[in-house]
């Protein structure tokens, strides 16, 4: 999820540009040349075909190498991060990372715990590969099935989190897929020693392997990756706004992500005014800079408690704001802006031009009326009677979540493990040619078969 | 289909260039501002939420009047095809466009029959949106479903060919997207007659469908469009390989085509000689230009009859050309690169780093083989024992193509009417709170539900 804006995130963007300029020294960690970077994408190509052909045994048994072998690396991870969080301090005292940021850097006891389980949870996840979608007879003895296989090469970018990388490894193993990773500097030491316990693990299952997961180590790295379109098929951001719209805009591979959460609920006349009071106030208070929390608040005119509602959300402590130029901004923080519209289509062609088509609840005790909003919001979440809070991958019960995306392509909304497949076309035949096709000597018949049919 | 280099379409792109560098003063068509254009994608856009709200049978319906008003109207449309063929008379002489082109501009009865044969065609497919994926119970009174809806508002850029307007508007609507359609200058008269009729046939059944397609008249207008990221959710490019790769190289919007279609046969030391002969035959001749038609033979060195297979090709009229230079050449004509390799494994590296992803197959008489070699070749279909020609969303039995996908995200290979749709998540609640399910108080019970409960 995104959260609000810092000066560290500028300062990292500041310091992209400065890479781009060519004035940047200040970076830590081994840059490489394109071509080095190249030849990593080419092997990390490899290595994903090699990972889809093998079982999905295979590739669970990789998992669990991997979780044992960062348990009985504890100590040395646990040295690892002590060493970051000892690097850090100087740069939370010069203000370039929030202390936020350096309270997230520590990998304690329970965030190595759920750190392990993390990846015991994806290897109980199904198999996202190798699924026959459909089989379809073309013809006697011409068999069509479409079947999910992994996207190939993917880069995921993310900031300070130690236990990202292995979540990310994790979940790439699973879909036959192979990363670039780059993690935030602040956390070099431990992506590194677990990097190289995810390699030598990967490794010691299988030679083949050990390309899955490849560490970037340099910011210098990553604007070059993003120019590398064809050989990286998806990248994955994993930070903060400035961070996505970054990336968005420099590459043309496509992003998997949401550079901003603008979510709404708008106040139906009709609604109940405790349910709106405990949806609103759950909604931004909750957790104020998460994607999915409320940030603009529509009221219809006719509903008769609009100056109750105001009341409560002022009394949770929440920040109202009437100013039409903040209806596209995402506060991340404990204020809400509040519009009063005239109709229930007012409130969706607001949403539709000031939303980020994440996710938009209405409140309404009349349930046509919410279909009508549900139909017209063109968002990946479209909520009734409910925060808007509920858009996760978990909460979905997705078991695990890759991102949650605004695209209107590929995937859209809290995307789980199938965000990282595609599909390819199988067609087994015995010789038959388009010709005989063409000229009416033969005819395709086009019947579906069953799925398990070999 | 994407077809071969042609001086035309070098021009096409010469002049957009041109128009890039304000030089350009050689356009028919009017001009639009780009505000005008915005304007035209914000009105498709609430046309497209009208359309996905309305049933299947409004589309259909919908559809079925603008097959009638075409077959009333044929007259006109005939005579303002006749203005187009006098128009670009002189555009053959000058060598601007070619006689190919000229040819394909010309719609005669079989041409008008098929275009409204197809129209009706589509309306016999199931209705691809408002279908419920799945439904979910995350706890009680709290359900969530995936439905499908349109992706919004979609770009196709179409070269001279006056019947393709019809079928795009006929997959638009049907699938409730709304277009902006620029086709070739040489069928303009062609294009606004058939516009016009579609328009108004949209509005005669409902004033809020008349905005589903849109013509836009000048190229300078395309240039504007591919800057509108914001309103635009896809583009289609159906042309020249060079149309293509100028779209994807100018637009942050996704793109949905191939730039090219190298497509390669592998011939496995046991292959059978005969079908190997027929299938390179096939792949190669019967429709040379087309992007399936296969561009380079990779033949297995223990193949015993290489020279036979390779006199054969030629006896064909089929020009083999030996040149590591071209094995990223698509002919689009009467010729192939042959390579002789090592092995299977060699075959599909060859595949992976020369070819496009688009369609190659092996010819081997050992399943086993095959399997190896359609899990390595990352293509959007690989193919055992059968032609590459068979690559198509007819032949897939798709109803109807919207074009093929080489991409990685989204739609791969042959994309039918479901490559025009995205995905939405509906929740509806009785007020839950988040709060209440990150303390403990409930839990989720993630429940497959039936899709047809309510």
């Amino acid at each position: 999820m995104s959260e609000g804006l810092s000066k560290e995130k500028f300062i990292f963007l500041y310091r992209v540009n400065k890479i781009q300029r060519g004035e940047a020294s200040w970076y830590k960690g081994k840059v490489m040349t394109i071509k080095e970077i190249e030849n990593i994408a080419l092997n990390a190509k490899k290595t994903s075909l090699a990972l889809a052909r093998s079982g999905t045994d295979a590739r669970n048994n990789a998992l669990a190498v991997i979780a044992k072998n960062i348990e009985a690396n504890e100590d040395a991870v646990y040295r690892a991060n002590a060493l970051d969080l000892e690097n850090s301090r100087s740069l939370v005292e010069s203000g370039e990372i929030s202390k936020a940021t350096y309270g997230r850097l520590k990998l304690d006891e329970n965030k190595m715990r759920d750190m392990i389980q993390g990846i015991y949870d994806v290897i109980k996840l199904d198999d996202p590969i190798n699924e026959v979608f459909w089989r379809k007879k073309l013809d006697d003895d011409l068999i069509l099935e479409k079947i999910s296989c992994p996207i190939g090469v993917i880069g995921v970018i993310f900031e300070a989190r130690p236990d990202v990388i292995a979540q990310i490894s994790a979940l790439a193993v699973k879909s036959g897929n192979a990363v670039l990773l780059k993690g935030g500097r602040e956390s070099a030491e431990t992506n590194k020693i677990i990097g190289k316990i995810v390699r030598e693990s990967l490794c010691s299952v299988k030679d083949e392997f050990e390309n899955a997961v490849n560490l970037l180590e340099s910011r210098e790295d990553v604007v070059e990756m993003l120019k590398l379109d064809n050989y990286i098929n998806l990248i994955i951001p994993r930070g903060s706004n400035e961070l996505v719209k970054y990336i968005q805009n420099n590459t043309k591979i496509p992003v998997l992500g949401h550079a901003s959460g603008i979510c709404h609920i708008y106040v139906h006349s009709d609604a109940d005014l405790e349910m709106a009071k405990e949806i609103c106030i759950d909604a931004k208070t909750q957790y104020p800079s998460a994607c999915n929390a409320v940030e603009t608040i529509l009221i219809n005119k006719d509903f008769p408690y609009i100056s109750e509602l105001l009341h409560a959300l002022s009394f949770a402590g929440i920040e109202i704001i009437d100013n039409p130029e903040d209806w596209s901004t995402e506060y991340g923080d404990v204020k809400v802006s509040v519009r009063i519209v005239n109709s229930l289509l007012d409130a969706a062609g607001h949403i539709n031009h000031y939303g980020s088509g994440h996710t938009d609840a209405i409140i309404t005790q009349d349930p046509k009326e919410a279909e009508i909003f549900m139909h017209y919001v063109d968002s990946a979440g479209v909520f009734h009677n409910v925060s808007t809070r509920f858009s996760d991958g978990f909460r979905y019960g997705f078991g695990a979540e890759v991102g949650i995306s605004t695209n209107k392509t590929h995937a859209r909304g809290p995307v789980g493990l199938d965000g990282l497949t595609t599909y390819k076309y199988k067609l087994r035949g015995i010789g038959q040619i388009a010709r005989d096709y063409c000229d009416g000597t033969k005819t395709f018949k086009h019947e579906v078969l069953p799925k398990d049919l070999a």
